[in-house]
């Protein structure tokens, strides 16, 4: 992993350290190297030097002088993002920002139903501070114990509990961000309702960080839910998942928290790798819909509701075999399962992913679609396609055949990647649900979308970063 | 009502009028005269030509004409805008672009829960089309008989269910949009999750038609409820207000759909004035609430969650007296009354009005400050203070001193609302929640938020439309 501090002038580097003080300035190989790669190992970047503002002083004081000297800034948070969006380029003098040490939690309004946020709080201390106050902040993730709030907003984060709550973009009130000139812009608003021009808040979310720096915000809580079940199905086909989907809206409707598809391979995979991970069901079944339902009321009202629908699913035939956790441990369980289906996949060989999303409803022709014609380029393929079906967003995941060689079958990402993002694209769907465009798909997105729309892009890049220091060749290509 | 025919060169309205044939190029002052006024009637615009698009393609071409020659075009859908966004400017030749036309339903998709619509589209037009392939689309205003979707997209109306389903904003999955040039873009998608890039959709929805003419759109549709309860509660003061709004919240949940704030002259307002409207209680109180509940699972569930609310408030000394509505007749009255707020002002005389936000716990101690402000100012005013207490929004109307000269009155608009929106500041609140800024509140936006807020509105502006041509002086104050 080559680390370049030669290339930045060593003047300017001192004036950088200078602002966040040589402690916080890391150049040495080992020190910077953590942030130079990303979980899944497929981008390295290099970096003449990371930088861990203690303010949201020293982070404008970061971006003034990177505007005046065209130094080029590259904001990581918590470093689990799976696009490279917070890596720095290979080979490039980029500048790493990270937002590490701004992690103070400012104020929890339990009355007010917001908290307000340093971006670097990692998101497990932001859902225990709202748990502390008797409140529930719902975005939740797999890599919730180290990711940052300012990652989150920055790439409109996902999850699991989207269906009921929306992702992070529709958790947030309000935002501070600095601006590539170092100029703060205070958005901090608690409003439910604000019609005062154009989105800027909504803008700088999910922009990776290209157009400026998030440093704070304005996150809403929800109560704490009275009741709240899990229960995990055994079921005959993805079709069936659809009309148990669509049940499970009419007969729950908003207290409907997620609704998670897995198949049968995921359901190995996981027993077979990850430890204490076990079956509920003692029969076997191709598919299998993990279902979470919490209810603001009662505790009986979420344990009806489940009863119910699983009552009439089976009685429909949708559902073969179906248990509901009985203990908060056992819900844990069954999440655990679900989240442990990526991990699961690494002991298996490589894998290929990819985080599309298509209209629900036609989720089943597109798996079937895909299914088929990955099977026809690389026979043995072991497809574990799983997700948050009831936002239409599934991680496409392929495992190498049996015995196959990993790098060979890794080199074929990009190849596989066009074909499946071709079915995606005619079902109307997303080449990146939400994970983000970071690197991996930048050129991929602009080849699918028309001209125009990245046209569109550019032209907002350039309105707010004219010096294109701001995370460059991140969404879109830079132009220099 | 000035009409200005004259200030258009004739070759290029006929260039205009040759795009939409004849018919719908309307120039003589009566025909044109009901798009130039609004319904408060503080703007009166002029125009040369009102065009009358049939086809997205008509609309393309309209902008590009208007590229290419400079001419001014101002989208207008059902004209029942409050800050004249959608009024063409005064004395200045700017074309009037109505949607009306562009009205059909393209699309119903019960199971995606999608509904595809032109832009001219009524709003009951869309509720009824959701209505029977038995889904609910939830955006419902006072106006939804003649307000047009693309007018509520690009103000993104709030109205009331917004505690529950979100502003207009949450409602749209994709926008088509015609740009200043004439291009256009397809971001019709119907996806849940798509993180692919910066938000164009949420940029247009609210840019009041600054930046482009929104002629398409996706919009979410929800399961109906299975239970719906409408209660009307008697309160001592505000502050037992937001004491039960709170219990409500933490009751109901996600199946609170409404909960409104009334004041006793509210209520003899709309008992004196609107045909029909009665008190459903027979004693007389400060304060009033209309609380909303809608149910997925059954009618019960609301009814006894209802129930439950109002006797545990009033155990609790926070509700006088309630009724809960007994028939959809009877639901129906209670919401009239609360929409009959307004006009109900009407016979009273002058008033002076206010569009404001402030975080839902700080709404007692702003409507305290403003009172007495407004008291000290205009002794004798009669403050009718109502809204959607759940979102923070308050329609803090004044109606003039009883016998007072009402142009006198009316002619301190802008000094009460100075006073008035100062103090909303003061509480971190916004000077528009739902209305928008149009024309009525641009110069007092860019007085009241920070330089780099309007700077960046500017610099959007400008990226989107470098022409000016697209509804100019609206939102932003133009250019040239």
């Amino acid at each position: 992993m080559p680390n370049t501090p030669d290339t930045m002038d060593a003047d300017l580097l001192a004036r950088f350290a200078a602002i966040t003080g040589s402690a916080h300035a890391l150049t040495d190989g080992a020190s910077v190297a953590p942030y130079l790669v990303e979980s899944r190992g497929l981008y390295h970047g290099t970096t003449p030097l990371v930088l861990r503002p203690g303010s949201v002083a020293e982070v404008s004081a970061i971006l003034k002088l990177a505007s005046e000297t065209g130094a080029a800034i590259v904001p990581q948070g918590g470093n689990t993002g799976h696009v490279a969006g917070q890596i720095p380029r290979e080979g490039r003098a980029d500048v790493v920002l990270s937002l590490s040490r701004l992690n103070r939690i400012r104020d929890v309004d339990p009355v007010g139903n917001v908290i307000v946020a340093d971006a670097g709080c990692v998101l497990a201390d932001i859902q225990k501070a709202a748990e502390d106050v008797d409140r529930l902040f719902p975005l939740s993730l797999g890599s919730e114990g180290s990711c940052q709030i300012g990652g989150n907003l920055s790439s409109n984060a996902g999850g699991t509990a989207v269906l009921a709550y929306g992702n992070t973009r529709q958790l947030c009130l309000g935002l501070e961000v600095v601006l590539p000139t170092g100029e703060i812009w205070d958005g901090l608003r608690r409003l439910k309702k604000d019609n005062t021009g154009y989105d800027l808040r909504d803008l700088f979310i999910g922009a990776e960080g290209t157009l400026g720096v998030i440093t704070g915000a304005v996150l809403k809580l929800v109560p704490r839910p009275a009741g709240h079940e899990v229960a995990f199905a055994g079921l005959r086909s993805v079709e069936a998942a659809l009309a148990l989907f669509d049940k499970a809206q009419q007969r729950c409707g908003g207290a409907l928290t997620g609704f998670e598809l897995m198949p049968r391979i995921g359901i190995a995979f996981t027993t077979r790798h990850i430890p204490g991970v076990r079956d509920p069901l003692s029969s076997r079944h191709d598919w299998y819909a993990l279902i979470d339902v919490s209810t603001s009321d009662s505790a009986e009202t979420a344990r009806t509701m489940v009863e119910t629908l699983l009552a009439e699913a089976m009685e429909a035939d949708l559902v073969q075999d179906a248990v509901i956790a009985a203990s908060e441990d056992q819900r844990r369980a069954i999440w655990h399962m679900r989240e442990s289906m990526s991990p699961a996949q690494k002991p298996e060989g490589g894998s290929i992913k990819h985080d599309v999303s298509v209209p629900v409803s036609s989720i089943p022709a597109f798996m079937a679609e895909a299914d088929e014609a990955v099977m026809a380029m690389i026979p043995g393929a072991r497809i574990c396609s799983f997700g948050h079906m009831g936002d239409g967003n599934i991680h496409y995941n392929i495992s190498q055949p049996i015995g196959a060689d990993k790098q060979a079958f890794l080199d074929r990402w990009r190849e596989v990647n066009a074909v499946v993002h071709g079915i995606v694209l005619k079902y109307g769907g997303s080449i990146s649900a939400e994970h983000g465009i970071g690197q991996l798909k930048r050129d991929e997105l602009a080849a699918v979308r028309a001209p125009i729309e990245i046209e569109l892009m550019a032209r907002i890049k350039h309105a707010f970063d004219p010096a294109g220091i701001m995370n460059p060749d991140k969404v879109l290509r830079a132009e220099r």
